[in-house]
């Protein structure tokens, strides 16, 4: 795991200066970790790639190679392969595709490569994939268009293509990771050992995952028990339905299975599916900061409150507890949506969030602020941050409903690691999966 | 409805300077009108608000008054109604809280004061209510802490909290209102009657409508019915299960009816339900802009296309339209999702999205984009744009996954009225909704 995720030597065989390139795109940030790591560009045909001399092949290099690169067309990926392993490589990512996901004969020179890792006992992720990315260690072993922010999310990602498009989301809503995998189409490693080495990871504290076909189902139930009892995973399947199914059978080489038979082992393993990509982020970062803050707390016979100075999102979050399963508490002298109504001041809104966190069997208070005259999202802000360290085993979901005059404070609560709700039924929907995480861990 | 939506004078009864107030938030708000209209304040205890002169009473204005906004205490609610009748007020807002949803005490106080008005044939809005807005005609005779753009959609609410978060929020989005009514209590106009204005208004293209409960249901769905035919209703209805019953029985005087009764009205009416407050105006929105651009389709026997440069998101896109019954149409010589693969120019995009849209049984395209090396998001929203207009009845739904790098692109599709997504879930909605749309005018 080490020589994958935080190589001391990193080969790149395909290096090339030629624009809108794979191998300009991974050679660029391959060098980002300059500093970190040693980086040897790999190409027979120039001499020079990103300023920096090149080999003419891995044979070359005068060092020891922690990881080697492929990224060359698929034809000359065998004879590459042969010669990483002659190298004596650590670990090795064939980024090219043209394998199993091409027919046949892509398949039947995928497995003899796989055969010659396997033989010398080297790590193989791919082929057809987007590579891996550590930005704790400043690795990124991608031609992803960035990188992404240090952070808790492990993402393990069967389409390399979502992942390029995650990392620029993250950056716009300031969302980290702390590793990404495209695993493409796993001659060597698979989902199965991405996820262990994920739930070994001390920066990963949550992992999300997109799948369309799980190749070794026991061994990923076994697997994924185990993880999901210390991290929580989180899972979007594509190619449930018959049309997606269809869709994913001319993507990957997978046949994707029944929709219900993986539920059925989600369900068993203790992971947590999902059914939109949104959702796969929001449940994924919530549980990310909140999760941690959740242990030791005593959940039998509790439940939520919701707190709102707005009728109307009130009895909308309500209905969304009904809906997902989430109880709600009694309130001692109140009903349960407590309306502190138009005209609270952030002054009445902390008296009441108080007395909710004192009462011992409240789990946990959702937060609701719609934006009227007498409201000051700041200070509320401000006061939910204040008054949640001071219960820090009682999450509270702040749902601020609102756009400009509500963003400053908005951003104040995601920096402070606590999220911020724009619509009910997200709001419930953590709620539900804090529920859930206890249910699991005991 | 001129007289309430395009006054040509104003009084505000409890007009005020005390710095937090309603009375001053509403002054503060009509005054931004103050060139459409003349504007008098009315307040017995101060000689200026906003440096202009008050009055005593509404009888000392020696002017028609079209609309008179009564914010004063609930006691005194009685006497200024009876003033306003009799200075003969073309209509009027109750903007006082304190009646029916007290109690008893506070439901015979309403229902004499509706007596009043109905004695006098003044249409009445109210009490317990935001009050209403037309940005067209620069009117904001509410206490809203803005003032939203003018567009094409018209929000009835029976909750104005949602209606203050919802302009915050349309602030941001760049999203605008026609008509905006908070219609509280209902004593005298109620839901049924604000649906048939904005039927009529000429601004409104789209009617979205957060309710809690129909106070005449065989009403509603004649009025809506008719309405529906021309423009499309969405409605958000609160208190749906038993949980946000409860909570809307303590929010307003309404007895929540059954979710199921209501949710038959709605499919009768031709009216379309969501369950979200994000889908409200997400489905409103691109409703507002793509419903008038579907007149004249045949959509018999026809499906929808994917096109996209990520297998996964072609798969998940798949499964959503699955799962909201979008059908998909046979590509000729290709599958669908159509996968132009991740190293797809704008060239190769727009040669294939042409190709789809001059197939004749294809009704729409969900222009998928993920943020590839190869990927340009400005030149393909330029070219859905472009193409948008040479097939103007075929919508193009562009699908954007991304942030940073997306949102310039992103902006400009919005801007050019078509919307963008970034979940694929959304543009499958959406494409559902224009099939319905399709089918309730026939």
């Amino acid at each position: 795991m080490q020589k994958l995720f935080n190589p001391q030597s990193v080969a790149l065989i395909g290096a090339t200066d030629r624009a809108g390139s794979v191998g300009l795109g991974i050679a660029e940030n391959l060098w980002l970790g300059k500093k970190q790591r040693k980086i040897f560009f790999v190409n027979p045909n120039s001499k020079k790639v990103l300023k920096q001399k090149t080999y003419a092949s891995i044979a070359e290099i005068k060092e020891k190679i922690d990881l080697a690169i492929i990224a060359v067309p698929a034809k000359f990926v065998k004879q590459v392969s042969l010669e990483c392993c002659l190298a004596g490589a650590g670990c090795c990512i064939i980024i090219s595709s043209g394998f199993a996901e091409t027919g046949l004969a892509g398949e039947t020179l995928q497995k003899e490569i796989s055969e010659i890792f396997a033989k010398n006992n080297i790590p193989l992720v791919g082929p057809n994939c987007l590579g891996v990315i550590n930005p704790h260690k400043k690795l990124n072993a991608s031609f992803a268009p960035d990188t992404p922010q240090p952070g808790k999310i492990a993402f393990l990602s069967q389409s390399g293509a979502l992942i390029d498009s995650v990392i620029d989301y993250s950056l716009l809503e300031n969302l980290g990771f702390s590793l990404m995998v495209s695993y493409g189409n796993e001659a060597g490693l698979g989902l199965n050992d991405f996820l262990a080495m994920a739930g070994e990871d001390k920066n990963t504290k949550v992992i999300a995952v997109y799948l369309e076909e799980i190749k070794n189902g026991q061994d990923f139930i076994k697997i994924a028990s185990e993880i999901a009892k210390q991290k929580p995973i989180i899972i979007l399947k594509g190619g449930k339905t018959p049309a997606g199914n269809k869709a994913a059978q001319s993507h990957t080489a997978a046949m994707a299975g029944e929709a219900k038979i993986y539920s059925a082992a989600f369900q068993k393993a203790g992971v947590l599916e999902v059914e939109t990509i949104e959702d796969l982020f929001l449940v994924s970062r919530t549980r990310a900061d909140l999760v941690p803050k959740r242990r030791g707390l005593p959940l039998s016979g509790s439940g939520w409150a919701i707190l709102t100075n707005g009728g109307a999102v009130g009895v909308i979050t309500a209905d969304w507890c009904s809906r997902l399963g989430v109880k709600l508490a009694e309130i001692a002298l109140q009903n349960n949506p407590w309306d502190v109504l138009g005209d609270a001041t952030s002054e009445i809104y902390q008296t009441a969030l108080l007395a909710l966190l004192k009462q011992p069997d409240i789990s946990g208070v959702i937060f609701c602020q719609t934006l009227q005259t007498m409201t000051d999202p700041w200070q509320n802000a401000k006061i939910i941050i204040k008054t949640q360290k001071q219960y820090p085993q009682k999450p509270i979901l702040p749902l601020f409903l609102g756009g400009v005059k509500t963003k400053k404070a908005v951003d104040l609560l995601k920096q402070a690691g606590l999220g911020c709700f724009q619509e009910p039924r997200d709001a419930v929907m953590i709620a539900s999966l804090l529920l859930t995480s206890d249910v699991n861990s005991r």
